[in-house]
């Protein structure tokens, strides 16, 4: 399974630089540290000091590697993490010990103008054996709204990290739990409209399907088994998911019920923002922090 | 992975028969031609006689080892099979190639009296590498209303199985997209609600535990992590899903991206239904064919 390291490697400018408030959680340490030892990132932490030292010394990591910025108030530590990727300093930003609805709340700030998209979105990228390809998945995590409004957010969001990633023509499937519109099944007529709305303007230049069953969508068996005969079935880049939960328990059951690799990042500021959770393993949080990396790299594309 | 063919060999009183209307579906013949060979039933086909004998001659499976009723019009073929049960010819239905609707509305028919619950169910029980046990997953693949109401019926179908399966104090996780009530979030409440149900009256000696995330409840590491610590946690053996679309990507993703195996029954009448769909494996036909079998065995408990 080296799809998505080598999709990951892409970049070979300069070394980005992730800035990380409230920097006090051993997980994310050791996740910038084996970034930061394969020459792939620099980064700055901001937290207690006397904390932050001690707390790098018992996971082994030279302090004189980083730079240190002593500040244990949480909103403070915030701010400045803000002016650090206003003055170019750090190109994105990752989440330490802290809630993530206060780290929003400081990037959708109107005074720092990083807001890009009318929503911010939670999108993974996954490898597996069983699929021939990365495929994006979202949103996951973050959005309890997915209603049309929301999705075309997301889609827009997703198809952008997927540009950036050299798909350029990104195959969109929209799932839901049939293949057929069914108007007690909401899921289903959203992805209708979204599929009319591709047809009608051009979307990015993303194909999108639906409604689509995941089998359907990555598998092309299973889609010629059900006659199911599109661009999309079978090949699909990019998995909207239906709803919060379903998205969840999708990205869950990936991640502890098979041996899947992943990358996440929050989308829609003009920086990727990597928000890990405990239950990531260290191995999801570097990969994250390569993907965020690399969306810094292909910026202005 | 032995313990889902452990668990379904259970069986040992005579076979048990069942009859398949609209039986004309290779997939369908194949798996039950399996389930014969081995001892484990016997089977009543009903169809056009000639279209049958000759996909049986094309699948070199012996028609004299079948009972065949022949009858090729579907809503008659129905009712016979509904008689055939009735008189204790059969045990179980199987789907033949036919729509579920159309069975499921046969079996509701009141003149047959054969509901046993508010509302009929689909439930699988899976077995993956990842897990140390089987568990129970319902609803994938029926109910678009998923509701508290309805979920209570899932709950009891699924539970009243598990019992059949010797599993007792059934542990029953209700999942939703995070661990903690939102009232933004609808399936959190539900979850809620259905806890302190079990918490308030005895719930058939169900131990029912939510809202609750995947990880936390099939990996008692994760629960650990994210401090949540109950009976349930790590150990389910039942998950509630959240919604239809959260089911069946669950599902979808159990069988084509891993290596789980399942089986899958349709509850809440006085005897099980196996509903295949094409995109299911003939193995998966298999395993669906014995637990419908073992629950049989196990009527009276």
């Amino acid at each position: 399974m080296q799809l998505l390291e080598n999709l990951l490697s892409q970049t070979n400018d300069r070394p980005k630089t992730v800035v990380i408030p409230c920097a006090c959680d051993n997980h994310v340490l050791l996740a910038v540290e084996m970034a930061r030892k394969n020459g792939l990132i620099k980064a700055i932490l901001i937290d207690d000091k006397n904390k932050l030292l001690h707390l790098m010394s018992s996971l082994s990591i030279d302090p004189t590697s980083y730079e240190i910025i002593d500040e244990s108030d949480v909103d403070f530590a915030l701010s400045i993490s803000m002016l650090v990727i206003q003055n170019g300093r750090a190109d994105f930003l990752m989440k330490g010990l802290i809630d993530t609805k206060l780290i929003l709340k400081k990037v959708l700030d109107k005074k720092y103008g990083f807001r890009k998209s009318n929503r911010m979105t939670h999108a993974t990228l996954v490898e597996t054996a069983f699929y021939h390809k990365p495929f994006l998945l979202s949103d996951a995590a973050m959005n309890i709204d997915q209603s049309f409004e929301t999705k075309i957010e997301i889609i827009k969001n997703g198809v952008g990290l997927l540009h950036k990633l050299g798909i350029n023509q990104a195959k969109v499937a929209v799932l839901s739990a049939v293949e057929k519109t069914n108007e007690k099944l909401e899921s289903t007529l959203i992805a209708q409209q979204l599929k009319e709305l591709s047809l009608n303007e051009d979307f990015y230049g993303a194909i999108i399907e639906g409604p689509l069953q995941l089998d359907n969508a990555i598998n092309k068996e299973s889609a010629t088994h059900k006659q199911v005969d599109n661009l999309v079935a079978g090949d699909a880049d990019f998995l909207v998911m239906p709803n919060l939960e379903a998205g969840n328990i999708f990205y869950k059951s990936l991640m502890f019920l098979s041996e899947a690799k992943s990358a996440s990042v929050v989308l829609g500021a003009s920086f990727p923002i990597v928000v890990t959770s405990r239950a990531d393993s260290s191995v999801t949080k570097y990969h994250s922090i390569l993907l965020a990396s690399l969306l810094c790299e292909k910026k202005d594309i």
